[in-house]
Order: structure tokens, then C-alpha cells, then sequence
């Protein structure tokens, strides 16, 4: 099956690398021995936990010299989920005495957003900042939002469905003025284009590995020193008491090295990748005068590209279904709430003003670092072909009054 | 380096399974295809999704027979600890309306305890129930300690640090009867000894795969259809809505076929690992009259020994290291809490009635699948060594009164 299974997925274009990435094989052998040699237990007093204890320590500083932290503020976890699970509820918990007031964008991740509304259920006050038609978070609104009570404000790097990088310095900024703490979810951006805690004037970020062909079930919380959070996970007392659980050895090594890769050759990958994005782009604008792209012109992740057509908004998964039997993997906004085919309208599109008709229409391509300009081209020939199969389903017609 | 280290590993006894264990290569054969062709996010519509979503259910299906369970009763989350986390902290804030009450053992895992601990601070109420001298739960003071206030009962399967099994069939009659809902935590228990949901009645169990063979970063909890719980982490809403985050698909997958493994073979497993413990505590028991093993005398996990001298509690850490030095890693206590070295007193051995010095003193051995008769014999040869080289640095003489 394995042998079919390779046989099958030659012929296939992986174009969803915002869901999550092929891991890579340098990262892989990375992960090996931690399996099979380094495998005690990072607590443990003798030569495996001593061993393992080593790995963990080199790899967390080489991930928090790749944001410019110190490695004691670098705390392991086991997913961005996580991460900003615990960024929020963490602050919410230990700070609810000076206030109840948390600022956040209204195109955060589900797990931001869920998060909040539970927040508010245990008697937290949530303002959610409007952003402009291109997603970028209104600055003045968030300066106006934050009053004595406030205690955090979260506002993500780079969104994962319309790829719109945020000013983060200038949410720092603010924050720091007004002595509020500031968590950004760098899941999207990490590894893809630079990340500075310091510049950025975060105290808490969120980053993951498997958005950077690391594995899954591994993520991190960066805690600026003197951050008042609580932890999440209670036990052992690993992570300096903030974080329990046996430490994730392989997963950890493999996020470092996966980290490493990125970093050394981020320039030159985020340029191949814009280019590849920018053709892609060009094509469908050139294409189809009823297509539009969602999320900011320039001020964007190097490979993402979302864009929707007028008037086949309903039809995306019907689209996205026709591209799949082509052998086209790319999504509909984000991985997480499209499994139940329920497609709901994305709170994120709608939040750059789309309607929630529209809100259902985007299709979302991300391209990764084992995609090839062949494969772009692929994918415009399948991407025609599946739009008039479409559109003659529609019209009765091989050529449609829509295209 | 990896090959030095492999030549250094193959000197070495690892007896510290009860910690972590290595990863059995078969169950990292079993996690390759879902790093490099089974890669997708198994939320995503795609080919990728729904061939990653297959392994999955797949996996979470092969489990949950492991412990009679239906799949759709068996959440995924990334550790042990974070399932006790979620089995308390879940339970507490969906039934605080009902009551703040809950029960637990007193030897539970740190995990709970300072879970508790927490939970207490957030304004609920702990019964710690007490053991008698082999570490097994006292029944009656269970029965006495409900009230009309308590939401929650936690006892483990088996104890970490002593091996000793609970009877937790007679807990969930207790619970069922009284109609509060019954947690049991199974990580040492899981795949080593039988463990069935509806026979024990437990509501909600902790299992995990680093103590079976299996990767580390990856657990589950098992909630019975119709509890009442909150999610720990929001977000995306996969695990049906009750555990989000990306599922970690490598880790899963190895888990289900490290769980397959230990089940095929449970019986003569547990057979062969009791014979060589029985083999060490005979050695040590006949041996050294100072000795004394703790734990139950048979109701234990197969492998599992703790065992202390009279006289030389305080010298335990000494002695660990001794035998480190000479190629033995074998712990004290539990690993979470070892490695600041303070080598507090074990709340474990206190419960079961040693005095705090004689609660540092613990030398826990416990053996797995990859541990032979040659390697027990090695071991008693390296710990009268150890014993007598430390014996008489105390008493400036070879022959110790001691011993």
C-alpha cells in the first residue's frame, strides 16, 4: 500500500502548505535518534536524561536565536493551539486582579477567537479591532479600545487565510506606552519571513513546527522575563514549572532543525516563492475578469495567495472537490473548520468586508518549499479546465457568460 | 557523534521504564509515511486530509479497543499530563454548579496533585484520600469522603513510583452508586496489565505512549459518552469540538501501533518482566538485610520494583550516580521531579507511612520489553559494587556493619 501510496502521490500538487507542511527529510533523520538513542527522559538524573536533557537545551536556544530571545524565555508546548491557548487563558488567570479587559483582531485564529468567547463566558470583556479591506488592524481603534482594565492585547503576525502581515512594531509600541502585555501568533509567519521579539516589542509569541516542514505536536510559547502568566499544564514542573509534561525530545530536535533550514535560506525561499505567487496571481487576474484577491496587495506571507471568483462563491467546495479528483490539493480559508463540509462564511473575510455569501468563496493556495514552477503551471491548466467544467454545469454551456 | 553514542549506548542497562521508554522500531517504521506521504492535516477537505483523516480514525479505533472503549469516546491530546489537566480542570468547570468537591488518591502523580492544588485555589475542595503501607486506596474513607458537593473522584490504575494497582472496580461501584463521575489515571498501567472501561467503570481514563514503546508528545483521554466537560484547549474544534488543535498524525499513528504491540503480547510480557523482578527482589531481599521493598507485594505492575536501605535513604542520589558511572540508569522516585537534584521527599513513599528521610530513599527499577535476563544479572552485580564502594566511604572499612 505504502509503494501504491508513493505511485499516487507523484502525480499529485500539495498547494496547502498554510494547513500544514510535508515534513522534511533532513528534519526527519533529525528526529530519528531521539527515537531509538536520546530517548530518556529529559527529567531523568542519568546519562539518558543527562543526554536528552542536552538536546532539549541546545535545541531551544538555537529556536529562540531564530526571534532573538533568550532561551529561558522560550517554553516548549504542544501545538501553536496551545501556545495561545495558554497565552491567553495564562495572562487572563494570573492578571484578572488589576483587570478583566483583553483587546484582540477580528481575524485571529479559531483558537484565539474560541479561546476569547470562553474568556468572556468566566467574565472577561473582549474588544475585537476592525481591520481595513486588506486586513490590516486599525491602529487608532486599538490606541482608543485600551483603558485601565486592559490587560492584553493579542494581534496575530500574519493571517493564515488571506496571508496579511500585521504591524506588529506599532501594536508594540502602543502596548508598551500603556503598560499592557502583547501577544502575538506567529504561526503563519515564523521561519518565513523575520520575527524579532525585541523589535516586535512582544512579550509573548506564538510559533509552531509543522507550518515549517517540522512535525506536528510541537509549538512553542515565547514569555518575555517578568510576564505574570500561569500555566496551562500542571505537574511535573518541566519548563521551569510552566509548562509540565515529559519533555517531546524528537518533536523539540526536529522543530530546531526544522527552524535551522528556514533561517538560512529564508531570503532566498521567500523571493522564489513571491515569484511563483505573483505569476499565479497574474494569471487569475489576467484570466478572469470576476476574480478578486482577498488580503493585502503587497504587505503579505512570500507564497499565499487567496482570491475568490464573483458570482461562484457557493460553489468553492464543489471547486475545490473537482481540483482534489485532479490531483490539486489547496483549501477553503483555513484547515480547521473546513472538515465538517460545512463551509461556514469565514469570520476573517468577512471582517475585510465581505458579505457572508462572499465570506464562503475563497480559495486559499500556499505554496511550500517542494513546490516547483511546474507545478504552478499545473495547477493554472487544472484550475481553467475545473472552472468550465463548472461553469458549463451552470450555464448549460462550454462557454459561460461568467468567464 | 551518533555512532560513538550508539557504541556508548550499547554498555548501557536502561531500567527506567516506568520514566520513558525507547521508541520500538517497529512503532517508528509505523510513524514515517505520516511525516513524508500521509502529511496532510487531517482537517483539510483534500486527498491529503481524508488520507490523513483515515489513519486517524484508524488509529483511534485500534486504541480505544485496547481498553473496550468506542472510538468516538477517545479524544487525543498531547500527553498524560495533559489529560489529568483536562480530566480535572474539564470537569471541575462543567459541574461547578453541581458542586466543588472532589476526590483523590493521595499517591497520585504530580500531574494531579498540583492540578488540585490549582483547583483548590480556584475555590474547590480536595479530599486526598489516604493508602495503607502497600500503597493500596482505603475504600471506606472513599465512601465516607462523598458528599451531596462532590463532582469527581481521581484514583489511579497503578502507582508510578511503587507500581502498586488500585482496585479501581471497587471504585466505580463507589462512584457509580453515588452518581459522581470516576477518573482514573492508567499511564503505567496501559498495555501492561488488562484494563477495561466499562468492567473498571470509569468515566473518564488517562492513557499515554511514551511508557509503552511509543512516542513521546502524544496521549489520550477517554471520556465516557454523555460526561459533562469543558475543553482545556479551544479553537479549531477537532476531537469532535473538545480538543482542538492539528492532529498529530505521526504521533497517533504510533501510538496505535505501539498499543497493538504491547496488547498482542500482554500476558507473556507481564510474565517474563515479573519473573525478572521477582528474580531481583529475591537477590536484594537475601542479599542485604537492610533492605526493604515498597509497594504492594503482588497486586503490582510486572516490572516494577522500589526498594530502599535502612541507613542509607540519604544517600540515594550518591548511589544513583554510582551506578550511573558504571552504566545503570535506574531512578529515584518519579522522573518529573528528580532533575533539580534536590531529591525532595516523595509524597508517594510518605502516604504509605516513611518518614520524610526515608522518602528520599527510594531506588526505583523498572524494567521493559528490551530488557534481558543477562542485563537484571549485570545490574546486581553493578549494585553490590555500588553498595559496598558507597558503604565504605561511610564506614572507612570494606565490611560496613551495615551490610
Amino acid at each position: 500500500m505504502s509503494g501504491n501510496n508513493k505511485d499516487f502521490l507523484k502525480n499529485r500538487i500539495y498547494l496547502d502548505n498554510a494547513a500544514t507542511t510535508r515534513v522534511d527529510e533532513r528534519v526527519i533523520e533529525s528526529m530519528i535518534p531521539c527515537f531509538s538513542e536520546v530517548y530518556g527522559n529529559a527529567s531523568s538524573l542519568h546519562y539518558f536524561g543527562t543526554n536528552a536533557r542536552e538536546v532539549l537545551e541546545t535545541s531551544r536556544a538555537t529556536i529562540a536565536q531564530c526571534m532573538g530571545a533568550r532561551p529561558d524565555e522560550l517554553f516548549f508546548t504542544s501545538s501553536g493551539t496551545e501556545s495561545n491557548n495558554w497565552a491567553l487563558k495564562g495572562i487572563a488567570l494570573a492578571n484578572r486582579n488589576k483587570g478583566r479587559h483583553i483587546i484582540v483582531s477580528s481575524i485571529e485564529h479559531d483558537c484565539i477567537m474560541n479561546t476569547c468567547k470562553w474568556l468572556s463566558e468566566e467574565g472577561f470583556s473582549i474588544t475585537y479591532l476592525p481591520v481595513d479591506p486588506h486586513g490590516i488592524i486599525d491602529i487608532t481603534a486599538l490606541e482608543e479600545a485600551i483603558n485601565p482594565k486592559t490587560i492584553l492585547v493579542s494581534v496575530m503576525h500574519a493571517n493564515n487565510e488571506i496571508g496579511t502581515i500585521e504591524p506588529i512594531e506599532e501594536v508594540g509600541r502602543i502596548c508598551k506606552k500603556h503598560h499592557v502585555y502583547f501577544h502575538s501568533d506567529a504561526c503563519q509567519s515564523f521561519g518565513k519571513i523575520p520575527i524579532d521579539v525585541n523589535k516586535a516589542g512582544v512579550d509573548l509569541l506564538t510559533i509552531n513546527a509543522h507550518k515549517i516542514y517540522g512535525p506536528k505536536g510541537i509549538g512553542a510559547l515565547y514569555i518575555r522575563k517578568g510576564v505574570d502568566i500561569v500555566p496551562l499544564l500542571h505537574g511535573g514542573g518541566q519548563e521551569s514549572g510552566l509548562r509540565s509534561a515529559t519533555e517531546n525530545l524528537p518533536a523539540i530536535a526536529g522543530f530546531a532543525h526544522a527552524s535551522k533550514l528556514c533561517f538560512y535560506d529564508m531570503k532566498n525561499e521567500a523571493e522564489r516563492l513571491s515569484r511563483l505567487r505573483w505569476k499565479l496571481e497574474e494569471f487569475i487576474s489576467s484570466n478572469y475578469e470576476h476574480a478578486y484577491v482577498n488580503g493585502h496587495p503587497h504587505q503579505r506571507l512570500p507564497g499565499h495567495l487567496s482570491f475568490s471568483f464573483h458570482g461562484l462563491e457557493g460553489e468553492t467546495i464543489r471547486l475545490l472537490l473537482l481540483l482534489d479528483d485532479m490531483g490539486i490539493a489547496v483549501s477553503a480559508g483555513s484547515a480547521c473548520s473546513s472538515n465538517d463540509k460545512s463551509n461556514n462564511a469565514s469570520h476573517v473575510l468577512q471582517a475585510i468586508g465581505l458579505n457572508p455569501f462572499e465570506a464562503r468563496g475563497a480559495i486559499r493556495v500556499s505554496l511550500g518549499r517542494f513546490n516547483t514552477e511546474e507545478e504552478v503551471d499545473i495547477f493554472t491548466d487544472l484550475l481553467d479546465k475545473a472552472l468550465k467544467s463548472l461553469t458549463s454545469i451552470f450555464s448549460g454551456n462550454q462557454k459561460s457568460s461568467l468567464w
